[in-house]
């Protein structure tokens, strides 16, 4: 069985969680808190030395870090992955778009809302980060214009990955009123056979990012 | 036959040149200068909405956006990804590795040393940069210490996509002394056949790098 190391609250770790659920596939999760430094232990830095969550590890001990490449690795030979080799790269694209070009932006607003005290000075880039997501977002829009998902012509592992934090934009005060087309392909998703939800943070957590809108 | 538009400096396109010419492909080479907004023309924005090169485009008028989904696409079937699925995840794992941890530290530091003005407010992020960047090199020499390259047991993409910034970091005041591995295997890249190196920055960009070190 494959061990997930992962941080529930993550959205990079969540994408493994959902594809995994949907394909019925049996898994073992190790709750790993990297707001807490559980990735920067000896142990795990052995396992992974970018400390860095999510990673699978097979039962020999093998490792795969990068959470798009685990979805990538899970989907081969699945629904969740296109068998046409243009298909395949324009999903490929998507996923190097979203660690590019919208993770690093609505992602890391949201961790700032809710996971940094009000006085912290990284506050002071929230407007910036929150900018180039809806630059990311305008991208995504004009795609979701003209086609219905972003892995081909199904959904699949591109969906997954984009999801994951744009579905919380909002936690970051990232608002999505000005994006129909991906309001409507976030209800899509949202009604995929066996979707699960990210969790709700913590009560802290939840805490904050009201304070922050 | 293909067309790539690129910026010749960038080391993000010069991965795909690389390739092609290792593959001994033909292509057609339209040099588009990001640097001085040739991305953010209506025209461009038509072929990639994120306003990013490099980007290829088949006959046919068919388009695809970013470099490691590119390199994927051209080297699918060819000896620079290997066939077996787990030693195409860790290529995939060290392509996202390069686009996430590598990449936004290594190729910017070098961008603000050569591309801005000596007195750019970005330079203040230089040593948080650079620090960053040796992370990331941190990480790759202990791969190396165990492994010749970063695409399975052979010479590929992955080593393609992590080659394009290592081999200049030293433009962003990136030192490589502590990184010996690193040095073999860079030196590795450069001797397999019909290798060609980035082109030497011009002498505007070349001077601003001097003066930054």
């Amino acid at each position: 069985m494959i061990t997930v190391h992962g941080f529930s609250p993550s959205g990079n770790c969540h994408k493994i969680r959902l594809l995994l659920e949907q394909m019925g596939k049996p898994y073992r999760w190790i709750e790993t808190d990297s707001s807490a430094g559980a990735t920067r232990t000896p142990g795990y830095l052995a396992k992974n030395p970018n400390g860095k969550v999510p990673i699978i590890e097979l039962e020999d001990g093998r490792v795969l870090a990068e959470s798009n490449a685990i979805l990538y690795w899970l989907a081969d030979g699945t629904e969740f992955l296109p068998v046409d080799a243009w298909q395949r790269a324009q999903a490929m694209s998507w996923m190097f778009f979203e660690q590019y070009s919208h993770e690093p932006y609505v992602a890391v607003a949201r961790f700032i809302c809710g996971w940094t005290p009000m006085d912290s000075p990284r506050r002071a880039s929230l407007p910036q980060l929150r900018a180039k997501s809806h630059d990311a977002l305008s991208v995504m829009e004009r795609h979701l214009s003209r086609a219905r998902w972003f892995t081909g012509e199904r959904y699949g592992i591109a969906d997954i990955a984009l999801f994951a934090y744009t579905d919380v934009a909002g936690d970051g005060g990232i608002a999505l009123n000005a994006y129909p087309a991906i309001r409507d392909w976030l209800a899509r998703v949202r009604a995929t056979p066996l979707f699960v939800p990210l969790p709700e943070p913590d009560p802290t957590a939840r805490a904050l990012i009201t304070a922050s809108a």
